[in-house]
């Protein structure tokens, strides 16, 4: 539990939903005694994420299975790599062999689409964040995918950081609310143990944002001028994040204006699955 | 819970993810009174599909919240088309709108992929099939939208079709079994409604499958040529799949061959999200 | 998790329900550490069905507790046979005894009327088959006890497979859809991995059936020379299902007018509880 | 949720057994707007019970539902009877129709069975009382059944009541503690508010456990004669439960030895399932 | 599981509340592999209660802990007495830390304020009883403190007893229900393994109740004087309880007036939390 | 779900526990037709909170039911007043009637207790917190307490800020760490949305901590003099709190001290039930 508390759900959920009430194909064909070896494969070049929960999965479906984890977290492995072996039951391994795979093809991917975009501004000062633009229900394990892949993670969820966005402002505009209104309010209604962040549009808003105190300022989809100019009218007085239409065609320029934070959504929405394959490679009756 | 069975647990559990114990910044700047009128709208081009599951999500946040969707399902709708309105409490917009979004870009971006497949093979009689490589937790969201898209579901899980694949075979084959025996020993074990497909990488065990009374087979990485031998080979006592590295670049020729059915697993496991956004367009106090 | 996925589930339910906050009798008179034999013992001739569950109740109560299979399931045991015994935690023991006994109870006396029934049919070709007429709640274990039993599974649920019976059709009907339009519109909304059967009352449905490529026709409440008529029409086309008022005294008649299937309601929703018990045979202070 | 404060969850596990993911042969055949009117129908003569949890079936599915009972719960009905009417969408009927029927049978012949051993014993001032030898999980209803049938409640489960029972009295025994230790034992245990019955099998049992102070004894298994004298001797200083074997034969004549309960583990462990079905009277596309 | 049957439900609810998705302090602090030993320590003297749940806390994160309980349960210890030694992961203790304390410190602060109750009536018959005045979700842990500290539990919840309290008769007045005809109704409702007490407030009405059959009879908001009255009244024909603004000011008093029992809702809901804390006490990386 | 997503869970958990099986006093003596009018009194002054809450209870039993909220949260009422008025079925409004008690006399004293905290350092800038010191289970409700009272938020939970506590600095002291090792450690394992406090107990440690740039300061146990020492040590560089055996004896003199918080444990540990009581006022029958 301790590790990642969130696995546990997460696996049993994944399980239930692809075994239903049996999985006839093994239950037919192979005897309950039966036990295997088998290996997980990287077909294709990536990251290694959440090779853990892959064996959590094993483990989960036979508590007796034993699983070496062959590759570290995070390390940049070739193509072909056998990532994880396992020996158990084989009926057992052959049930949980594509919860596992899609787990680990996930996370793999989105920790390699990841450690692009940090290679890319590394030689800047700016850090990559994630988003909320994650799949429904497996926020942890993309965020957990995001570090591992050299991200950081902006918020979790609603809950853990006031981020007053675009709708929230056109809300509070229409009742005749600034800026510093906006921050003044949430800084009253959280404790001191929590950040609050404002999205802005333009450097006349960055500045009145930083004035009223935010900690922290997300320039939304800003040039790369305005980005400049919005970097030194804040001037240190809080932290600064671009975001929006951010790709590797232009996270470098962003990253070169002075930003300390860049956000990327494709980073959990859009990273395609790693090839990853699971091989039986010994059994015994 | 009819239309959609699963929708409702699948929403629950986004919305308790991203609002843990409360959607702080809401909170702090909306009054609990306040109502909005509010959009989904494609930024870009893209396919239509889980609208009345992105309203699904407002109304569990706001019971009396209002929805109107505005393209069918399955439309194919051009750039800032607005996809769907919804009034309700504003606080609840906008603790619901992240999720609403998060599901619906995704269920747009597969349907978007599935299409772009079935219009590739459309001149010939191969149907297009998902996989069982779906996001853990999203299966039945991601099956909907490949049908939405115009796809074809394969096997929902390990439960409801056998599917004796190449790690059944190697099994079975440490204990001298043949394809025949796989497929006498399946058809023992289930009862009469239940389909046996078996997976082969030659035209010989092809053949051998169709004598054995297979009910489907699938042809995993064939070349061209033979998966026209095995098509022949099979000569209609089975129904024919190919699988294993499908893509746009290669599926019409596939298609071509004669198979009946083409599955993809890039449809639900590498699909980018589409690019969808809410937006207030009305307040009230 | 394995063998039966939908075990541990049932009995943690069955175990909460009979123990509610506490074993208010065992708390007061057994102290914590005491330790007990017990024995399941059959009072009746029976087949034995579901001892692995039973004794999952008692390892699930008790971690600890060791229990021995003493019959294998599916044989027919004599009355006053020993059927398992278990040592542990006399508290978990006693607490445990009452779930233990009433799923072993429902299970072998399932499997002792499916019994009956096949071994009625023994001479023909006929397989006898369950329904959809379990108890709430336990299904898994009501048609693992008719395999058990030596019966074979119809479908498990809505999910696995059309079944368009007497209330379809009069919908369709009401909208002046034929047999044939049902099948095909069938055929078109799911994938090539999901049988379609057809409930018929008549030979001459029966007949359309197959012609509309119906896999599998049930031939619902016929006389039996109604029976012999649609299997001579059907002419293997399609399985043939017989169902409807089926009893011992039916059965035999059934199955020699050379159907498929025989469905037995009464399998699970009538048959009686084995009669079991369960005995302390040791104890340890 | 207040008259049946039981009936939810179970209503929601046997909707989601027999759902799965979805009703493929409803989603095929039926229009997500068609409406239909059904009866469920009682093809035999049986006690109704149930009808307002089989409403709750169809409102689960469909909220918009609107259910009729035509028949009170506890009488008596002739075959052919309407016992219930429903209007709604004609999906959530086909859907909802077997788990309806699979509750309201099983309660019905509950029902049934448990007022054919009131009327047996009416001459008497014997009450029926049913076990907890009840189906897993379906507890609650099946005690339903049973008042619903003009029977009696035993304890619920092992929480809300002490029952000293053989296999406590031979683990006491074995460290030399008599029946009135055990009564003791548990009367310090238990607060005021809980009652105390004891299982005895001779007439100078019974005698010891009412001089102990026993609030209830039950007599196992003992012959008229025993049980005649048993009577006598407790002399209405505790009730008096006879319990063991008890059958339609055998009710009678232990109700006049004058006991005060006879416990019937049948009524709940071997009923046979009433003969009810759904008829569609009525549709509109 | 079984000497606690709610305790695995509660600790799970309450670690899911406090860790949400991560301890982020102990997993940017502590090495994955850290261990360390720490005790929990009674910062002031107080009455030692819940300490096996409080190690079941610990063994839920980390299943390999190894715990210690240094005091017995119901124990008064002393102003720094280590109550619990516990070794495992660091970060698990760290992680555990606070819920397990949670738990602890309102265990023993029940348990203490019960002893000193109990100790106030020692010298009289009269049994110390709690209430249903307990926090929502914890009632099995707060009724388990009570009998830890020496008291007695009055009934568990609405499900196990019935207590027919002044809004009852209020509404029965109403329709010209008499106390009499209340108990009658009751007992024909209910089995006979179930109590049943009446709540009165004059002497008159509590010599009816006892006329009347009740089994128990709460006095509620009495004068001393009445008390007295109505214990002689009912005459041991039923158990008689004081209820009703009983303080350790005033328990000493009513007990003197015979009742049989004093219930003492402040008991669990104004008990204060005792002085716990956990200490480090060795580590190893 | 938006106003509290916490609370339908909280009640839901608490309605089962009180209900169990069923409210046997309101089945046996309550027609289920009846209707009635009942009203939430506070017998004592107090300060009100948690209404809504209560009114939730009553709706989730009876959805039908129409509360009244007489009384604004926060505000201070005087004896007799009468809180909330609810309509609705007479049995739902007894059944319901003690877990909406539970609640709300729960929150009501923790918002009482918090006002008095509140107002003994109203002339100072100090602002009062609570801890995590909170009932299990029950955070939610409890933090929102405090702030009805007019108190701030410490954390939520493990998940949402880092608090670097005596237990972590004594693990990292074993290893040579400083406390600018540990706040450099947690800054680079968390986003830049989170804050990072650190436990102190001398003025050194204090001024240490704010050079090593920690956004809080939490000052542990430490004399009136200490705690002026380190606020001026501190300097405004980072928000300062005090902690540790604040009672109202000693709170007035900690916030003249100048630092920022105080955090008082006692709000949710000990705070006494306020004294409410639900009466009928108006029956149906």
């Amino acid at each position: 539990m301790h590790t990642f508390p969130w696995a546990a759900e997460l696996i049993t959920r994944a399980l239930h939903e692809d075994l239903g009430h049996a999985d006839i194909t093994a239950a037919a064909l192979v005897p309950a005694t039966a036990r295997a070896t088998a290996e997980i494969i990287a077909r294709q070049a990536t990251v290694a994420a959440a090779l853990p929960i892959a064996a959590q999965v094993f483990t989960t479906v036979d508590p007796q299975a034993v699983c070496q984890l062959l590759v570290d977290e995070g390390t940049r492995v070739a193509a072909d790599t056998v990532l994880l072996r396992v020996s158990g039951s084989a009926r057992a391994l052959l049930s949980a062999e594509r919860v596992a795979l899609n787990i680990a093809q996930r996370a793999c991917g989105i920790a390699e689409l990841t450690a692009t975009f940090v290679a890319a501004v590394a030689h800047t000062r700016a850090t990559i964040l994630d988003t909320r633009k994650t799949t429904p229900g497996l926020r942890m394990l993309e965020k957990y995918a995001v570090r591992t892949g050299g991200g950081t993670n902006h918020r979790f969820g609603l809950y853990d950081a006031v981020l007053i966005k675009d709708n929230h402002l056109a809300f509070l505009a229409s009742t005749g609310a600034t800026i510093a209104d906006a921050i003044q309010r949430a800084r009253q209604y959280v404790g001191p143990l929590v950040i609050i962040e404002i999205e802005v549009e333009t450097v006349e808003d960055a500045q009145r944002a930083a004035e009223a105190g935010a900690d922290m300022i997300m320039l939304d989809n800003m040039t790369l001028a305005a980005l400049r100019c919005a970097v030194t009218a804040i001037a240190g007085r809080a932290r600064v994040e671009a975001s929006g239409g951010v790709s590797l065609s232009t996270v470098r320029a962003i990253a070169e204006t002075g930003v300390d934070y860049i956000s990327v959504g494709a980073l959990t929405h859009s990273a395609r699955a790693a090839d990853l394959s699971l091989d039986l490679v010994a059994t015994i009756r």
